[in-house]
């Protein structure tokens, strides 16, 4: 852990949808390869981790549950550290923005960077289907600027990352930089050299506006939310096909390489908001319309991105998936709320 | 691959849960480790098969999803040949009882054995999530004898063997010995050293009778059946938890790890049976058995293993988990189609 592997091709693909200019040039030979780096070491760390689920019961799993998502952080902590450009950081564990780097100016060997980021992460999300051996993620936000905080989360938060920890190693990775296109792909971990290097196995996810199949999350609240429950009824007697892992990272990792779905996740008085905003909703929300899908809060119905996120604790709901199916469910969500 | 590093603490497991004499010696010694050594050969193949996924559409998916079949089956088989009590041995993928070895006797370096086994295996289960990177499985189901057909599955089917492909590679274990209590257990693959070793995780799986978890599969075909439409809003009024992969092994292992299920596959006139009864059905209820639970066929109510298997081809439905959970499960499909 540490060394490098930078993978010419991902190097090659990064390039051709980031700016000419080198205005990009941290992301793309640092911050990016660095971060994928932590997502292969948790991969690695995982693999291992056999004690940590070895007890069997749900008290002392919660306990050593504890040590994964502690080894998870540390390692994406280390990688960080890595990034001279990378200003900040925060974490589902730790959620206060706080400096990377010794002040004033990091010593690295890396060259200093015009480029300023923070970065937001989830290190393992999916603690509950981790001890039945279920692909489990890890989630990365990338913002310009020392702050995600009170930010306008269109323009601003320039990438995300999500590891995905399965039978293979994979990873989504979304971009927004303002004066190129967006775009949304896959990268797959080759392990059979040794080290492991990160080949683009999908340059291209895109989500279909209409579905066939459904994520419903929080089923509980159906009973409380006849809106809901009408909702699921529609997706049953319209035959959508049934996938619901129970772990953010495959449940919208299913629907891009799938290229359609939808999930959704709301809230009610009783089954309260349970997704981040900064850690879950945000780079989930940037990942999705990257892949041309929309990624809207289902009690208000508006874009996840179209509100700022002020506090590092905030919490929501969400409702993603294919642009049309997506408005159809906003819609009917709605109307029986009314 | 081919290499056996026996795992002591796996052995000494097996001969603490099987009979003290020298009956079940190719079993302990050969058969379950060998099995278990295609399990690890099968999760390392899968770790690097990339390309399998590389094309991004259904089409050129469901070729190369082939290939990554053929290669676990080639591994399974493999290790098959390298056990002399194993007499014959049939697929999934090729569903015909074959010799193994060349009659009249194996030549083999491996001492002749008085047991005789036929293994009915499964060598990739979840096709349809794998794409996506998320947990899939082997199932392996072994017989007393040359023939798993017309055979009483209650106690001619002496263990099952389920090999499950995560972030993590475990397997459970659930042997039936005549003489010996049953029992079910797990296995994590220690690959920190090299090679890789068993370890015994959870000696001891039990399905608690009443549950909080329901996993639905088929549920479009609750359109058609009243009864199952009327099982899940029960589910959902009871506030269960949703847990639902889709994949036969991640479904039913969620269970057993977590202590505590119900799974069901109904069977409808427009959506007919799935589940290969030889390659799934046995294996699946066994393991289910000998953590305490319960396995019926959903249509009848009667146990899987009542009915012996005739035909490899024979495929049903599956209504699984906890004893009292499963038996309220079946009293009300029935009662409701009654």
């Amino acid at each position: 852990m540490g060394a490098l592997p930078l993978s010419s091709q991902l190097i090659d693909h990064l390039r051709s949808v980031l700016p000419q200019d080198d205005t990009r040039e941290a992301l793309i030979t640092s911050v990016v390869p660095n971060l994928l780096q932590s997502v292969a070491d948790v991969a690695e760390a995982l693999r291992n981790s056999h004690h940590v689920s070895a007890a069997g019961t749900a008290n002392s799993f919660g306990d050593v549950q504890l040590n994964v998502d502690v080894t998870a952080e540390n390692l994406i902590r280390e990688a960080i550290t890595r990034c001279p450009s990378i200003v900040t950081a925060s974490s589902e564990e730790d959620p206060i923005e706080r400096p990377v780097h010794p002040s004033p100016s990091p010593s690295s060997s890396c060259p200093p960077s015009s480029e300023q980021y923070t970065v937001a992460f989830d290190p393992l999300d999916g603690s509950s289907i981790i001890a039945a051996n279920w692909t489990v993620g890890a989630i990365f936000s990338l913002w310009d600027g020392a702050s995600a905080l009170h930010q306008d989360p269109q323009t601003k938060q320039t990438a995300a990352i999500l590891g995905v920890f399965g039978p293979r190693t994979t990873a989504i990775v979304a971009l927004r930089v303002p004066g190129t296109p967006q775009s949304c792909f896959e990268l797959a971990l080759d392990s059979s050299g040794g080290g492991g290097t990160w080949q683009v196995t999908r340059p291209s996810l895109t989500l279909a506006p209409k579905s066939r199949y459904f994520s419903p999350a929080n089923l509980r609240s159906a009973n409380e939310d006849p809106a809901y429950m009408d909702l699921l009824m529609g997706y049953i007697r319209g035959a959508y096909t049934l996938r619901y892992a129970g772990g953010l990272v495959p449940d919208i990792v299913h629907m891009l390489v799938q290229g359609q779905g939808l999930y959704v996740n709301p809230v009610t008085a009783r089954n309260g908001p349970k997704l981040r905003r900064l850690y879950e909703l945000c780079p989930l929300a940037l990942v999705v319309e990257c892949a041309g899908g929309r990624a809207v809060d289902p009690s208000l119905g508006s874009a996840i991105l179209a509100t700022e996120v002020r506090d590092c604790g905030e919490k929501g709901g969400l409702l993603c998936g294919g642009a049309e199916e997506v408005e159809e469910a906003a819609r009917k969500l709605h109307d029986l709320r009314v």
